[in-house]
């Protein structure tokens, strides 16, 4: 079974290279698609947006990535791809919940967006806490270490 | 151009119609592909996880779905779809963050996830408060009434 997608739009950004981090201050240009301009009414309403995107430049080789360590440093233990983050993943859908700065006609912009510059643009969703936050949610201790200058 | 996925496991859920709510009870087995078994370890630490789904029932119709009251209710106002978490999408990817209660071998046995039976399995993220939770997310009144009786 296949399933076949069509991007909504386009991300720009100023992230051209693959990076490790620092992308809390990233400010990002959503550019959707013009004919679903009218399916941007009343998201002005929320901060903060869940954006979907196709990891276009990632490629799941699963004999390097079904388990890794985290940002392949040696001091992680060996982890499943879906325990990770990574990009590297059998279907490279990307998942970030950033904050709204402005909309203008199909232009969203946004921060802290950690997708690179051209990815495809798959959705936006509006971020909802009753769906999205999760005040209890309970980790394993190596992702303090992960999450070190990602934002 | 055309982003092609391929389903990594399928959803068993005892939902088996479209329903509008009570989903926080639900508890449903995901059934990852076994070649994709080893990418599971680790993830037994996180409390919650993000569920990324195809919604293979549900049809976008622009002139019906781009703008369209909340839950078809009619004292909602007429809404964007990326205003909505509505299934009626250009892209019907579903993403649910779920209780995780146990996994054994390939099967994954989660609460509160709202995907059908059937439902094609796209990817598994551990649920992580760094890129998950956003605590201070404001939204407009209108979500107060579409939330009452989902979960």
């Amino acid at each position: 079974m296949m399933i076949q997608l069509h991007p909504i739009g386009v991300i720009k950004s100023p992230v051209t290279k693959m990076s490790p981090g620092n992308w809390g201050r990233v400010q990002s240009e959503i550019h959707l698609e013009k004919r679903y301009t009218a399916g941007l009414k009343g998201l002005e309403g929320f901060s903060h947006l869940l954006v979907v995107f196709f990891m276009h430049r990632a490629s799941f080789v699963p004999d390097k990535h079904l388990l890794r360590r985290p940002r392949a440093d040696k001091d992680q233990p060996k982890t499943g791809v879906f325990a990770q983050r990574t990009k590297y993943r059998p279907n490279p859908i990307g998942i970030s919940a950033v904050k709204l700065l402005s909309i203008a006609g199909n232009v969203i912009t946004v921060q802290g967006l950690d997708a690179l510059d051209n990815s495809p643009l798959l959705d936006i969703k509006p971020y909802m806490p009753i769906f999205d936050q999760v005040c209890d949610a309970s980790l394993p201790q190596w992702v303090d270490r992960f999450e070190e200058g990602y934002f």
